[in-house]
């Protein structure tokens, strides 16, 4: 086994041990993207010799003082900032930007020991669905989904053991379904976002991608995810109730995820789970509404400075949003601000019956082309309820693409929801029919 | 009249007219400073040379080419990025600290042409209420209140017609009372707060300052507030329907605001205004708790990154944040945030009724003393519950001492809460009792 193809854990181990050193870990890694960077084009910024400096300090570092992180080489989604890398955001306006400030989530990472290997793409902003040059990391007429795309695609490739993705919409999840790993989404502000570029302060929310579920507990860890009460592991499949729910926007669905829904609930009851079909009470249905008005009503403030500045460099999409072109109302803004919060109560009694939601992460396999990197219809609602949300692989759709179904646990029962995802990640990755082909 | 003593209005008047140039504006902005700044100390930065430079530059901007604060001086609070100036929040840990990069508000302020004076002193990370250097602009002995500290002595001084402070708990209407001014707390997220440290997400607020209403609704202007129904001016206060509102912290309020809210009544009654006393259904009496368990929530997640790298270097209450020294459960944080959540739209149907909610902006006057910085009590609930706020200067307490009421509107009617606070400050200042006497 070659070093780039360790999860996090693995690399750890390894460099625990004493039989591999971080340099030559980097240097595996970097080979791996060498060879594949033609076909993915994940990176937005990547500086090999960069890379190869901070592996030989962090290889400089005695055991003693070596964090949790120490070593694991990290991808990071380009609207993040890294104050030794510029952050462009996939926007003409910042080309070449490169302050000198690290993001929250940046220190907390340098400081566990992380390996920070370059910034990956993103779609403009992280804020629309038009694609740009990353492919899907199983296809490379596909696309990687977005708005993370490149970090999707290298935890997916291999380039990578994990990476910073970011979700305002679907755009964690969704590269997570179509690249075949596992995503994180924790519960809204459980994680500081401070230094991640704001398109919705009451959605963006700062997620991970890892092809363990082990290395999203240890991200956990990084950033001191605590829920009320402690988690027993491994968790119990068997007389566990799981519920199954399509929601309402399953007319969008494609029969990859239907026969993932199929196969995922047949899979959990055949190891002794109860899986129960449920439905969302009737007030429910206004959710994706809610999310599309809040999310055109924040960025109407959040590209307010781009949209004076730089006007004719900015997408149309989000031009459209300061221009308020939908003519969304104060008054219809609040209506959903509220009927949103009066929402997440709700969805947390009804998750809270369960070990977790099994619902889609995505209508389908990654779909062929790059100009748009898909639809979050199935993620928004759980992006706006702020409830954490994994995507576990291990389904086959359409040309042995990846496909990957979303568990959803009550807001801030996230050590909860990562146990249960381990337990689910295992048989559906043993039973759901995909392997990673890439390796 | 000197140039220093304008008002945003009024300097930009003279720049159009062609008898000041911005040059000469900021050469006599920068005497007054040094002729008052050992009294009052409200830089944490300031390089005259370079305010010259940029003053020079402006002048140099074709009419045609100038924006609606062209040539206008700004204090800018230390908690908010200048890509042109240090950004070191009062903490050791970001001391001399330089990114280049603008915040959101003042690439916006950049655009519309102001000029940017410095940086002003703030409590550490805009998140205590531990004093620093800055005294009050009417009383060396005395706090300027905080967490914008300076920014609140600087506009109350005539040192900068304008200044930008942050709101959490009552961190820009308390220095706005304590410093006889005007301050605006916009409704929350109406402004990105993009480039400013986060305290609170849910919380953290842009506020303004200035000696007159027309300042602040040029700079709502600037950043595009716009509520549902266009506002008619003047708002005429014969016929008007006023609420005064003691609120549950009333225990708290010293003699001055007793006088001043009893006398702010009889001038809006003697002007023909109908107010009505009212207190809150008891639903809202967990307000200021649920308060309190948010911002130490959010603290939690905010300070990580600075508790893992320089704890040594972070106040003992931050560190208390992050070590949850209150045990506050996460079934508690989402109790609190869900019934904060429920009592907006109540607060907003309340304040509907009324022209303007009448309420204490501070207990009393600026105490004597440097150490603390004062109290949020009368302030926290507006900033939970995300409603536009203005102080009205105008009332004198002990000493001498200015004393300010807040006035309070439903979300999203900050326009209208300007016109009134415009109505009501040329009464209150012309009736209340005090009058600055620092110039």
């Amino acid at each position: 086994m070659e070093p780039w193809q360790f999860t996090a854990t693995e690399a750890i181990a390894q460099f625990k041990n004493g039989s591999l050193t971080i340099e030559h870990y980097a240097r595996s890694l970097l080979a791996r993207i060498a060879k594949r960077d033609d076909a993915v084009k994940a990176w937005a910024y990547l500086d090999p010799d960069y890379v190869i400096e901070q592996a030989k300090k962090l290889d400089e570092v005695p055991p003693e003082k070596r964090g949790l992180l120490h070593g694991v080489a990290i991808a990071v989604k380009d609207v993040i900032y890294t104050k030794d890398m510029p952050t462009q955001f996939n926007s003409p306006i910042y080309e070449g930007d490169a302050p000198k400030v690290d993001a929250a989530s940046i220190i907390t990472l340098r400081h566990a020991g992380a390996l920070i290997l370059g910034k990956t793409t993103t779609t403009e902003f992280a804020s629309t669905t038009y694609g740009g040059k990353t492919s899907n990391a199983h296809d490379s007429t596909r696309t990687p989904g977005g708005s993370s795309s490149g970090s999707g695609a290298a935890v997916g490739d291999f380039q990578a053991p994990i990476g910073l993705g970011t979700q305002t919409g679907g755009s964690t999840i969704r590269p997570g379904s179509y690249n075949g790993i596992y995503a994180f989404k924790p519960t809204w502000n459980s994680i500081s976002r401070e230094g991640q570029k704001i398109y919705s302060l009451l959605f963006d929310t700062l997620g991970f991608y890892a092809r363990s579920v082990e290395d999203l507990q240890l991200l956990a860890d990084v950033f001191a995810l605590e829920d009320d009460q402690p988690v027993k592991e491994p968790f119990e499949i068997k007389g566990a109730k799981f519920a199954l729910l399509k929601t309402t926007v399953w007319p969008q669905v494609g029969p990859g995820t239907i026969a993932a829904m199929e196969h995922g609930a047949n899979i959990l009851r055949s190891h002794g789970a109860e899986v129960d079909e449920i439905e969302l009470p009737p007030e429910f249905s206004e959710a994706p509404e809610f999310h599309r008005i809040l999310l055109h009503s924040e960025g109407r403030v959040s590209f307010l400075p781009e949209y004076r500045t730089a006007k004719e460099q900015l997408h149309p999409f989000l031009i459209g949003h300061v221009d308020n072109e939908h003519n969304i109302s104060r008054a219809a803004q609040l209506k959903a601000f509220d009927g949103m919060a009066a929402l997440r109560p709700k969805i947390d009694e009804i998750a809270g019956r369960y070990a977790a939601i099994v619902t889609p992460s995505v209508p389908d396999v990654a779909p062929v082309g790059l100009v748009t990197t898909g639809t979050a219809a199935f993620n928004s609602i759980w992006t706006a309820f702020h409830t954490p949300v994994t995507n576990i692989p291990g389904f086959k759709g359409e040309a042995d693409m990846p496909i990957g179904l979303s568990l959803v646990a009550p807001r801030y029962h996230d050590r909860h929801l990562l146990a249960v995802s381990k337990a689910v990640g295992s048989i559906f990755e043993a039973e759901g029919g995909w392997k990673r082909n890439n390796i």
